[in-house]
């Protein structure tokens, strides 16, 4: 009989969720837009009934479903709650753990995407065999997760781990959570954007990206366009390395990992921006730590990823 | 039968050692200056010499010594070193733990002074219903260690902690460790003492301080001055809260502890640098963590502390 985990990812735009083995195979994935529903109660029926009609297409005899995990934004693994979550309709304290559990009748855990990004690089990818390191997720804005001592560390209130959120400079980019100068602001798609769009509007300077408006530049047409040696993209990505290499190494004297896994959209630009950020990040170092924390990309597919995190979380609190 | 530790805490000045019972109780205290000894194999001769002294004191059937606890700058608890600490004249890697170890023949543990003030506090002091707490130690420079889960993080290397080499501002003060603007410039006892003598060479503003000459300025002069209103030591006192608030909001944002303690010379101004300290670091706290993040004194007698938290470390490998 094989041991299955529901793995869910809950996003701003869509739910996705699996059947994940052990061994990290996804047998079956399904997707759905979140928008439609007002309030979370009718979310938790419609998810549970489309989980059960997924269970039900397997052989009883053939598995036993260990437990759900639920990878959320602003997810309190202490509690099992979504709290606060600016991109969901759901407003306030969301008890979803508990909500679920009672649909599905297994144990059910929850913890924020970057979290459930590092248990999955843990449990199934890069840092298998680690026992100290940092997770950071480069998606519309930077979420972060870290292990030590071969914990995932939640801190006291289980909020630990909002890199994204500490302060580069207090008189810089207005953040969304109403403070300046986070981290996010800069480090993040939405952050190279906003640098290209301020280069774009304070010089004549020619650039591909100029052929765009103001609304429809990505970071996926600033990666293009930095390939093509456009300057201002290229600047940008130089830029973001800057400001992220010189937090992660604050995060280095902090936590000393022995790694540090970038994740998510904007870590798809590859060399473009894995290069300049170690190479700043070593520059910022203190010697003792010169030379000795990888900046790795995670080793998990990416399509798969999300899902394999919030599995993961299964395994972590059931092993073998 | 009484279970007893040795507490070393090696200093840049003095080496201070101690027998302590479980309970914290400081049976025997000695002293003695450290620049004599040129190499450190005399250091241990003499040092073994005098415990061996000391512990003959004692009746032997009243107590069983379980083991030897040492915090040293730049000290290594995975490997039981001092690496390369600036302050000290053994320059290099010196394995103080195993040389001592051969001498008094119980075991040795090692870590840095900051790693066991969080050790004591943990044992002995006002963290010891916590699993999350940070403690940083404000002297001549600034040091720092921190509980998650329960235990101390030491990360992948053994340095882990290091927040006073967080860097505050890459165009910032000259520090003593070859870059530039980390914290430590600006808080610490030094720190303070180069504001104010800033402040006293860029204006002509009236201060009692300018009495002193620059060489003749202390932490403790500024704190007395403070406590006269004089505005260049209150101002010097709220300059560096403003950043140690900014640089310990960043540190909750990834550490999410309970309590952050403020333990070492600067520290001893109390309210002067507790309350802006805490004002500021709230004001940058992202709203999850507002008001839930305490700045505490440490509860351990100041002359008694580094001897405490050294003997900590060998309660902690070696529980009831």
């Amino acid at each position: 009989m094989q041991r299955l985990a529901i793995g869910i990812d809950i996003g701003g735009t869509n739910v996705s969720y699996g059947l994940v083995t052990e061994d990290g195979l996804v047998k079956l994935k399904e997707s759905f837009p979140i928008k439609e529903f007002e309030e979370v109660h009718s979310f938790v029926d419609y998810l549970s009934t489309r989980i059960n009609h997924s269970l039900k297409g397997l052989n009883r005899e053939d598995f036993k479903l260990i437990g759900v995990g639920i990878g959320a934004p602003n997810g309190n693994y202490y509690k099992g709650t979504i709290e606060f979550a600016p991109n969901l309709k759901w407003k306030g304290i969301i008890p979803l753990a508990d909500l679920l559990r009672e649909k599905i009748c297994v144990p059910t855990y929850l913890t924020n995407d970057a979290n459930a990004a590092a248990m999955g690089e843990k449990i199934y990818g890069g840092a298998k065999n680690m026992r100290d390191f940092f997770m950071v997720t480069l998606g519309t804005g930077l979420g972060s997760g870290f292990f030590a001592n071969g914990q995932l560390i939640l801190g006291h209130d289980g909020f630990a781990g909002e890199l994204g959120h500490a302060i580069v400079d207090p008189n810089g980019r207005q953040c969304g959570c109403g403070r300046k100068g986070c981290l996010e602001t800069y480090a993040s798609a939405t952050g190279i954007v906003k640098t290209v769009i301020e280069s774009l509007e304070k010089t004549q300077e020619p650039s591909v990206l100029r052929k765009f408006t103001i609304e429809e530049i990505t970071s996926e047409k600033i990666y293009k366009a930095a390939l093509e040696n456009d300057l201002i993209a290229l600047r940008a990505f130089d830029f973001t390395a800057k400001i992220l290499g010189l937090m992660l190494a604050n995060t280095v004297a902090i936590t000393s990992p022995e790694a540090i896994f970038l994740f998510g959209g904007l870590a798809n630009a590859g060399d473009l921006i894995f290069k300049p950020t170690k190479a700043y990040m070593e520059d910022y170092l203190l010697v003792i730590y010169k030379n000795k924390v990888e900046i790795k990309p995670s080793s998990l597919p990416e399509n798969d990823a999300a899902i394999l995190g919030a599995a993961a979380l299964v395994w972590h609190e059931n092993p073998i």
